[in-house]
């Protein structure tokens, strides 16, 4: 197997998108959790109907817009500025534990970023997590004007860094983009960082099941889309010695 | 103006897609509404997956995968046969109270169906529910090979029943198709058969929210689209007045 270049999925993958916790919880104290759970699925789901619509907008829009469903289904106040603020969390976010220590020891070959997030986005969130050294391109599907899991996002990968899909190890925590990137040809690792067992215990251990529980196990299941990853893996830490780094 | 035809959306419009409740609680006691309420969300979120990788399988193909996905979260079992058992609940769902009346005072005028389902799912539920009379077509998004909110789906109804988007009313109470029908040309009428004050006053009446609360509170929420429906009516019985009928 010839692998070229190393393409990582930045929300959920790179990034904890469950650090805007912090941000929600301190602007709707008590709420803090719903808000993010609900945010995170509907921002996902927007970037779906958007391409679907054929009515791409950027994900900063998105992201507002989503937080601004979210705010409206809970009944608590959504003011423009304060939707704005409480959006930039995204541009914050924290890396995952596992996240310099691949970077570092995968160093030598080519790495890339390939992300819904605005270049705005992107730029503010590797800008502040320091870690653009890494890459060789930080790619926003705003260039192609729609959204992962369609083909022409992922097509982004081929024209900048000049190597075909197969070429490719494409690594998500996201179901959909595991899928898609999958279709699309690249070889896939996607990292599941919980497992199946624990997420079935903490289901099993509380009911109703709560909001946070509850998206957790949605996001940590594997889709039934009719692709399979080349690899499932628990951690970005397994990935060096998985691809001979 | 001039309205030549009313289009009806299936799921959730004219039919209660909450009603396989009792097949799923008697599949899984104490756990059937968690099921529906997780179903029915992959099942459409696995139509615009679909539809984004270019990778189509029709409505009955969803309504499974979308069911296995399910039970998988929750750790129960999915053999086959039983999936295909319980799915066939998509097949025997009862109209809304309000949807028989509405149909029968809107009989002069040229009316239809256009849903997500399978040519085969949407015979059965219109046989079952014995209302075939009443529609001059019953359009599967099948024959286009692509979900709504795509475009190429609505204009199926141009196609047979040679009409032009804004000579027709298109009926839904799920958001992502009213956004859809909106930006495609439709008039476009939205049933919100739940007020929003009714569901803050129950979101705040318990906390964590449970599933089923906090799905209906998703569902019933406009969405931030970019599109506004024509009209939103809290029954299809407000409908034949609404257009004149």
């Amino acid at each position: 197997m010839t692998i070229k270049a190393i393409v990582f999925d930045a929300y959920g993958t790179l990034y904890d998108v469950q650090s805007v916790a912090h941000a929600t919880e301190a602007a709707f104290p008590g709420q803090g959790e719903t808000i993010t759970q609900i945010w995170r699925m509907k921002q996902l789901e927007y970037t779906w109907l958007r391409s679907g619509m054929c009515a791409y907008v950027d994900f900063w829009t998105v992201t507002r817009d989503s937080l601004a469903y979210t705010l409206a289904v809970l009944g608590l106040p959504a003011e423009d500025g304060a939707i704005e603020a409480l959006a930039d969390a995204y541009n914050h976010l924290t890396l995952y534990p596992d996240s310099l220590g691949a970077l570092d020891a995968l160093a030598g070959g080519r790495l890339a970023i390939l992300s819904n997030g605005s270049p705005a986005m992107l730029d503010a969130l590797v800008a502040n997590s320091a870690v653009g050294g890494h890459f060789e391109a930080v790619l926003s599907v705003d260039a192609a004007g729609v959204y992962k899991p369609d083909p022409r996002s992922y097509r982004l990968v081929e024209e900048h860094l000049g190597v075909a899909p197969a070429e490719v190890v494409f690594v998500s925590s996201n179901g959909f983009d595991v899928a898609g990137g999958k279709r699309f040809g690249f070889k896939v690792a996607r990292i599941a960082r919980v497992s199946p067992a624990a997420l079935h215990a903490e289901i099993a251990s509380v009911a109703p099941i709560p909001p946070r529980t509850l998206f957790k196990a949605l996001r940590m299941q594997e889709e039934r889309l009719g692709e399979t990853p080349d690899w499932t893996i628990g951690s970005l830490g397994e990935l060096p010695a998985l691809l001979g780094a």
